[in-house]
């Protein structure tokens, strides 16, 4: 009787199967043929079944399904450590964003997947669902490095390294997915970034799209109080029902987070076949809280485990974040059986590929899968000794005891990634130091803006990001007459709110190429006879260096624009700040917001007073997240000063304060 | 000009140095002469001040203060892995106890010590606490290894492996006290295991002995809430101040856990210079809770970091210890900011030094103190790339990133304990084959006793363990009459007490060595007339092997017992436990509560029904924790004995259930 050839037969160690029995083997063993598991069983059985090209021995050893990695971000390797201990809006607006707008680009991110995945193989990980920016890039180097990854293009309507509008950012992701679909490893994805930062339009054409090509769709959900708390006054309910109205729910969603939902909310996630990505030291790290994992299990969600970005954890290890879940579900319920090692385990594995919606061909050991396996060695003096009393005993020493170092092999698809803990498809001198040239380049960077009015802004809190596209012209006005009548001609505009005030504006300039300049301006409201009153309004505002695209007749800005409520007076940031050069104006403003053919605006006409300007100035102006939209609110623009009489050499290119120094 | 001799020289890494003013020396040194730091600055300044045997250079590393672990329970390495995710009382009672009772000898405590100390070398700790049995052999075994130790023999009011009584561990105590006082390694220290296993005696003993020699005192307190809420139901107060008042807080005290303690205790223990010893993964897995750091910092507590036993945790690495602490601590009040990767890491050295009142010599990189440091490698994949631009990232390298594998080189007390990751005091090969050894041991005892009523009452919950000796005599009596009308003698007895009731007892027997027998037994209360009144009562007792010694006249039993609440029937109890043997007995019991001497007893007079015995029985009862106690109180029940007219021949030896079987 003629046994059948396979590539591999791992032998004589535990095998963790991770199916629906939890089923165990000692002295067991995998057949591997090709990319695939053909047997799993005990070791005498499996020997006699199959002739193997190679047989390795595992005794005193645990094989297991290799962790898969529910939410990362894995270029992010490269800003690990970069910035700690800070608070959110510090860390994200302060530091990851402006170095992400400098740095991120194609090389960057493949260099940072090739190091994560050096780092995940390494820690016995197969296999990752990751949100970045150049997914593309980031899928080459995975496929290269040998690992499965559920990889999904970031969508937000903020402009990102790689799209300047969630048009483009849903193009590209488009293309991602057609090249990728269908690949050994790569399961694209669609990855509208959050409910905050995609609003119904966004998180509706992502759906539509991951529908089309049936592919996940990954998003964080509910990740913090507050994005909870701001939901429920903007769209009055909490996050889950609000993306499920914009059809989320209707792809295969991966939600990363789930901090703060309800019961009810994990019943619409359960019934959607919604998978949940727990991520509890970044959770703990950036104290947004504990996700009710024994609820969202007893409810019956499918939930894996992810490490987050490595610049919010700050490493890629599946074994910490593993028992980290496992603990903490105790201590949180106050019951030392809730998640017990096992089911920690099998979060960290079949869970994950469930939440992933990849369980039919990874996260458990089961004949027809894609071999993606580790070997576990939990001999060394830290896992012991071992009882074989309790065969479950060994989930215990995986979870509680063994440490990412304790990976011996590594297999993905049935090819060695890793063995005897040497990386077979990475060169980790090569990458260790592409990085440190990386860190040199960013650490440079940093310590050029230190001192950086955003970073000391930014340590104060408190700063918003607003839409990016600014649509606007202005106007030197010769016939300020004329002008007025258009405007009360109800036939063309609908005025919906006119107010008056007198506007001081102080801007700060600070020599940095990143930051153009910041403006203080405090707005005194005039009543119909121009007398002040009571009422007063104080903002913040850095404008950042702009992309410029002119249009006929007006002008579209892209730029980072960031607004804050100061809570602080003109004098103390002046000191705070030591800003290089400083301009004041002061202006007679008369704002009309009008909509014009359906499209909302802001005219401003103002009246110079410091410096003094014997000319009236028009401002027209709007502000939109959407790419096609600017387009389109340029072109009425061109009609509307048509409509005012104003013609192009009345038009000027420059911002007010250009006026100061003339 | 001549440079001073030393024996080592490190240089050319970054010097975390851990005084008060978080010095960091990039490019820095550190010289060791004999067993202490001499010299810590710059490389080159200390390169042409000293002259060393040997210089290292450990360029691109870091060189910090050896671990401290604050609490643990080192020879419990050898119970780790060995029943995790269970109830405390399941996995106290059900394993570690009687796990403990069976194994735990000299030898068991050596071997557990060395594979702890190798296992804490190689993690890059140099100094932990330790609370134990046969401390003795820990110090031992720790001085031989070459670590240093603050070593507390515990002292509780239950029989423990190495002391019958308390006394007997008191009188250990001081013994080890004496023999340790002094060595360059090992600090002695007095362990009074909690106040809920120490009444108020053996605590104010414990503290006068501490003081007596100067030296801490370790002890768990407000590990859990219940023992704070059973605190505030026996004593009127929450764990601290019950300990003050009971002169705990005169000695230099190590207070393990400290969970559920408030602000106001906070203040007490900071007042009284006490140390806090925080176990955060123990506290989570066995759902403890989380103590309450930042606040204990704010007040002024010295808080140090343990990983609490190995099993509990179920390892001994102080890098998983704190990075949890710092992210716990973030979770839990909602601010990122709180605990930041430096002010953990000082927890884990200096603080812990503090808390153990050892900061004199060790702790810190500072001239004078030993030299207890470790080299620690910040360049593996996992921890890559580094920054520069913030010196102090180094501090988040190593609380969030690096691992205990990435400990190079440990120094205690100016020897090297690890070289390259290689241990040169200890055998790892040969330590793991023993503990193999005796992991083979307890599996075959825990094999044996499956199915144990022990073991399946545990998983029911809810047993106590009662007081262990039991003073008692039993005699048949002739003449009922004369002994009634003597205990009527108000200028002998004082009857506090009488109860009159019917006694359902049924015994089950299991045929276990460990388990003597299960009792249980329901009271039906009579009224004067011997009629049945609505009161009953229903008890579960556990009856263990009893060492017996036997007085002139009575017999003091030395024994686990466990009682319960049963919340089931009997007949429950019957096909859940599935005993060998059953019997039962009925009898009328009129039992008489007294005071003898002022000394109090309970004095039972039986009338047996099932089976029927033609004469009354007598019994006389007491319990105790003290060893002194039982021998006096035997002396008065011969007393008791005479004055009732009861003669030698008269006294039975037997427990009455032997009735049922003659």
């Amino acid at each position: 009787m003629s046994r059948e050839k396979v590539n591999y037969l791992f032998s004589g160690g535990t095998v963790v199967v991770m199916d629906d029995s939890r089923r165990l083997i000692e002295n067991g063993a995998v057949a591997v043929k090709d990319d695939k598991i053909v047997g799993v069983g005990p070791a005498a059985e499996l020997q006699s079944r199959y002739e193997a090209a190679e047989v390795i021995d595992f005794t005193g050893k645990a094989l297991m399904p290799g962790f898969i990695n529910a939410h990362t971000h894995v270029p992010m390797t490269l800003l690990r450590g970069l910035a700690d201990d800070l608070r959110l809006d510090v860390w994200l607006m302060g530091y990851m964003m402006p170095v992400e707008r400098e740095f991120v680009n194609p090389e960057f991110v493949r260099l940072g997947t090739k190091i994560a995945c050096a780092e995940m193989i390494k820690g016995g990980t197969t296999c990752f669902a990751d949100m970045y920016y150049f997914e593309n890039e980031i899928a080459q180097a995975t496929a290269e490095a040998g690992m499965r990854g559920v990889l999904a293009q970031s969508i937000m309507k903020f402009p990102t390294p790689d799209a300047a509008s969630y048009e483009d950012g849903l193009a590209n992701c488009r293309e991602f997915i057609q090249r990728w679909k269908g690949h050994p490893l790569i399961v694209p994805a669609v990855g509208p970034h959050a409910p905050y930062t995609c609003p119904p339009e966004i998180l509706k054409a992502c759906s539509a799209l991951a529908q089309e090509f049936d592919v996940p769709l990954h998003i964080h959900i509910a990740e913090t109080a507050l994005e909870v708390e701001n939901s429920r006054k903007e769209n009055g309910m909490p996050v889950v029902p609000w993306v499920k109205r914009q059809n989320i729910l209707d792809a295969k969603v991966i939600a990363a987070h789930c901090v703060h939902i309800d019961e009810g909310e994990m019943r619409t996630l359960q019934h959607a076949g919604a998978g949940i990505a727990h991520n509890p030291t970044s959770n703990l790290k950036l104290a947004s809280g504990v996700a009710p994992v024994p609820l969202m299990l007893q409810v019956g969600v499918n939930v894996g485990i992810g490490t987050d970005g490595p610049a919010s954890n700050n490493d890629l290890d599946m074994f910490e974040e593993t028992r980290l879940a496992a603990l903490l579900a105790k201590g949180f319920t106050g019951d030392p059986t809730a998640l017990p090692a096992r089911e920690a385990l099998a979060l960290a594995t079949i869970g994950s590929a469930r939440a992933l919606h990849i369980s039919d061909i990874t996260g458990s050991l089961e004949e027809g899968k894609r071999a993606d396996f580790i070997v576990v060695d939990l001999q060394p003096m830290h896992n012991t000794p071992r009882f074989s009393r309790d065969p479950e005993a060994i989930y215990s020493q995986l979870v509680y005891v063994a440490k990412s170092t304790d990976v011996q092999h590594v297999i993905c698809n049935g090819e060695w990634l890793l063995r005897d803990r040497q990386l077979l498809k990475l060169d980790e001198q090569d990458l260790a130091r592409q990085a440190t040239e990386v860190a040199e380049k960013i650490d440079r960077f940093l310590v050029a803006r230190e001192g950086n009015v955003v970073r000391k802004l930014l340590a104060l809190g408190g700063l918003n990001q607003e839409e990016s596209f600014e649509v606007q012209v202005k106007a030197q006005l010769e016939d300020l007459g004329r002008v007025e009548a258009v405007l009360k001609d109800s036939s063309l505009f609908k005025i919906t709110k006119t107010s008056h005030y007198r506007q001081y504006d102080t801007y700060f300039a600070f020599g940095d190429q990143h930051v153009e300049q910041l403006r203080l301006r405090e707005d005194i409201y005039l009543d119909e006879e121009g007398r002040p009153t009571p009422r007063s309004r104080f903002r913040l505002t850095l404008i950042g260096a702009a992309s410029e695209r002119e249009f006929p007749r007006s002008v579209i800005l892209n730029r980072s624009r960031l607004t804050a409520t100061p809570d602080q007076s003109l004098r103390f940031y002046r000191e705070y700040l030591n800003p290089l050069e400083e301009r004041e104006l002061v202006k007679l403003r008369r704002r009309n917001r009008f909509s014009y053919k359906g499209t909302d605006f802001a005219i401003n006409i103002d009246q110079m007073l410091t410096p003094a300007q014997p000319d009236y100035f028009l401002e027209i102006k709007s502000r939109t997240w959407s790419k096609r939209d600017a387009e389109k609110k340029a072109g009425l623009i061109a009609e509307i000063l048509d409509l005012l009489g104003i013609s192009d050499d009345q038009l000027i290119q420059e911002g007010y304060n250009v006026l100061v120094t003339r």
